[in-house]
């Protein structure tokens, strides 16, 4: 029927230990055997059978590493040895005389992977001892087949928990911004101080949050990105802790990281139906790198989220971005209708049909960024009309639409979304050329950036949206993007906040979303009642 | 010593022959004879001795289709017989009694190459006839070494004789502007109509014009490209002919030509001493890709400019420009004084200097271009000081200046030139990306193009110079980069003549020295006297 199912022991319940309590063969707390399964040999049966003849749990050797068994032979004591995993395969069972029931703890060692379906087989035995000449032989076998536990992503459309930004030497205005809207939203605000991130702020790219689920326990688990920059540490060593789990993969091969290893380039879409399939924990998404010589997602994190099955992955077109990811492009919002979401794309073709209704009312000359004092690289304020008449950027728009609607194809396809479940976000985009720094004859490369704040890089609390400002025109003492925006979402009962992140991080090629994360409920959809 | 030259008989001097006279072994008129050398063959000795033994006259197999011979018994005679070359390797030379010297007409069929060194050497033997069981024996042997003339291009400094430009349906004026600065420079004009040019209107792209040269005879050659556009035909058709050489390299493969292959990408220095060398020829300079996928300029090209020896071809970069040519980032110019000629770099360096003096003598508003009506794909006039502003064309810019200061010192090490012998013409160059017509994921490569007309890509006529008129910003009444140009140029005694080429070559990626093209007079220097 539904089988049994093992949690990966990845917390780490005892606070003073250095690793995760899968990493140990060691029992020290009742918290930490809650996090195991139960798994009961019953034997029934005149007591000479036992006595002749020797009771063995054992499992093959391929799975000595992913499971850990514990096994206490009083009941009122502490003291749990382990018997099975990481070296051992085989435990003669002591059985008391009449003991009907023998209880043993089971943890999961490993998530499910590319090597390894998530499925585990205890054997118990009764064996023949060996006599003179003839070895061991066994009477009797039965079997039990233990489940893993995928590792869950969770979408903008879970209740939000905790709000994590980090603290660094410019952002105070933005974290006050971000503490009113997690307040808006009921969530906890975890900031993170600059001496764990070390000048790196953007905690979006460094660790996704999802978690784990067996019907005796579920509890967060932190994925820990092979980004490696300066919030390297942060996951493991603030995150990581009683009842909240961590996992890590890194890169494939010896190749540093790129910029597509970030998890602001890994989001999940809310529940789907596609080509008949249901979806019920929604699909992840992905940002590949079709052409580009940059390196993709490191293969392991891809085998990894793969391998987990119930979100099966899709991979997206995000390389002709500069910075790549596919949160720079979509965006996931609640709604009260249709599929209970909507999704967001990033439009230059919406940004430049509401410009060019803006000119034609007559507003050509309003400037853009507006409101803005910090200039960075001598860009200039320009007018709609200047804008329009760029034959230039329009070219560069035309070609990012036709990126977009590559991937827009692809998510209506694997999403299974209709027309009216997706929202175009007026946005639009200027090339970036990769220059040589110290000059050698070489190909330029040009690569997309958001021309004004990335809008669908917004931050989803609920019904309540941090959305970067745009800075767009002002037409009659109000920004026509921020508008624009409203118009298209509040009658979904959104509530949009503009965000001011121009300095501090669209400058820095990011927005609200690379800037922040956020750790959702686990959904209340069961990932074992998933049909294959 | 010397030794003897040949020419390659590339002309055509029987109007109604199909093929230059180098590829037939057929000899029609005494034009064609003259350029041909005289090879004498003198036989002074006892008649008997030429009665018994067999006079021969020879070439090795491998020089069979280098050189052909032409002879006539009878010195009256129009009538002279092919009796060497495509086929026939020895001759059985006819001795009338008493006769001292037989004269032969010797033509070379092919330039020197890259399995030819230009060498052709004859053999006369005096032979025994073979008799029974002894075959035929050399009594004596003497030879003769025949070096074929190379194929030399002609510097701007050399006088001009010839201009030609195409006539398309939109470039009347430009026309009349050429003509008349043809007239000024004493030069003949020769228009290329659309009934031959087919709408290709780059006809410096299509065709180098040089010449070959021996002691007895010099007539020009002209090479034509592998380009193979609508003006493919005119160089075979209406400039081949009478003592007017034709030669062609295509690619080396079957892909097809790529715009290095145009021969805009192909231009020589005036004569230049250079680590202890003379170049009494000039070097030939070529523009190479480095890194870029594109196909470099064929190899067979390359490998016939080589062999020609005299003029030692150098490679520059100029794969980071769109087109890719090296008339778009230098010429030269003649001059009275130091080496009689300067180099002119393209220099955005120059540039911004140039406008920021302009903008701090308070004509910062001053835009560009100024006085253009035609304008297209949206570019719009900007203001000295919104140039100066723009952060993205200034990297840019810093960019094209390191590609071009990367060939500067390559010009300057193997021209041997000194800094006074540069001068830097104000330039700016703005980013091509080229965006896929029919969408797929692919990298977008982002390629240099002039922002207003590339004013080193000008026609060079003695003292007159063609320069595409910039339309820069006018400041009292002049165009402030014209009056530039004229500052640095005019105490050359050079005149300086700024040409509209804005809509019918500028906007589609040429200026004026794609769009002409001059035969010059040959070097007074003769090629057999430069030392090896």
């Amino acid at each position: 029927g539904k089988g049994a199912i093992l949690l990966v022991n990845c917390d780490r319940d005892n606070p003073t230990a250095e690793e995760e309590d899968n990493k140990d063969t060691k029992l020290t707390s009742i918290q930490d055997l809650e996090d195991m399964s139960r798994m009961i040999l019953t034997t029934q049966g005149p007591d000479e059978v036992f006595a002749n003849y020797q009771l063995t749990l054992h499992i093959s050797k391929a799975d000595d590493d992913k499971v850990g068994v514990f096994y206490s032979q009083r009941k009122e004591q502490i003291y749990y040895k382990h018997i099975l995993g990481s070296g051992k395969i085989s435990y003669h069972v002591e059985r008391n005389l009449g003991q009907v029931q023998t209880v043993f703890y089971v943890e999961g060692l490993k998530f499910p992977d590319i090597n390894f379906s998530g499925l585990v087989t205890f054997h118990t035995s009764l064996l023949e001892p060996a006599r003179k000449g003839v070895p061991e032989t066994s009477l009797f076998t039965d079997s039990l087949v233990f489940r893993v536990a995928p590792w869950i992503m969770t979408p903008n459309t879970l209740q939000p928990v905790s709000v994590y930004v980090c603290s660094v030497d410019d952002n105070k205005d933005f974290v006050e911004h971000i503490r009113k809207l997690a307040t808006k939203a009921g969530c906890n605000l975890i900031i993170c101080p600059e001496e764990e991130n070390r000048k790196d702020r953007w905690i979006q790219d460094e660790m996704e949050f999802g978690y784990t689920q067996a019907p005796h326990k579920t509890f967060p688990v932190v994925f820990d990105s092979p980004r490696n920059r300066g919030l390297n540490d942060f996951p493991f060593k603030k995150i990581l802790g009683p009842d909240f789990g961590y996992v890590k993969r890194e890169r494939s091969s010896k190749k540093s990281a790129t910029t597509l290893d970030s998890f602001g380039n890994l989001e999940v879409s809310p529940p789907v139906t596609a080509k008949s399939k249901e979806y019920p924990l929604g699909r992840i998404l992905i940002g590949a790198s079709f052409p580009r010589n940059n390196s993709p997602m490191s293969q392991l994190v891809k085998d990894f989220l793969k391998s987990q099955v119930v979100q099966s992955p899709i991979e997206l077109y995000t390389d002709w971005l500069f910075v790549g990811h596919v949160d720079e492009i979509l965006s996931f919002v609640p709604a009260p209708d249709q599929k209970g979401f909507r999704l967001l794309l990033a439009s230059p073709r919406a940004c430049f049909k509401l410009l060019k209704e803006k000119e034609k009312e007559g507003y050509g000359k309003a400037k853009m960024p507006e409101g803005i004092e910090f200039q960075e690289d001598g860009r200039q304020p320009r007018s709609i009309s200047e804008i329009i008449a760029d034959g230039f950027l329009k070219k560069w728009n035309e070609y990012c639409q036709k990126c977009i609607d590559w991937n827009r194809n692809i998510l209506k396809e694997e999403l299974g979304l209709a027309e009216e479940d997706i929202i175009e976000i007026p946005q639009l985009f200027h090339p970036f050329l990769e220059l040589p720094r110290s000059f050698v004859p070489q190909v330029i490369t040009a690569s997309a950036e958001a021309y004004f704040p990335d809008m669908v890089n917004m931050i989803v609390l609920g019904k309540h949206l941090g959305i970067p400002k745009p800075f767009g025109p002002i037409i009659d003492g109000q920004c026509c993007l921020e508008k624009e925006v409203r118009r298209l979402l509040e009658p979904l009962g959104l509530s949009c906040n503009f965000i001011d992140d121009y300095g501090t991080y669209y400058l820095k090629f990011g927005d609200v979303h690379c800037g922040t994360n956020v750790r959702r409920k686990p959904f209340s959809f069961k990932w074992w009642n998933m049909r294959p």
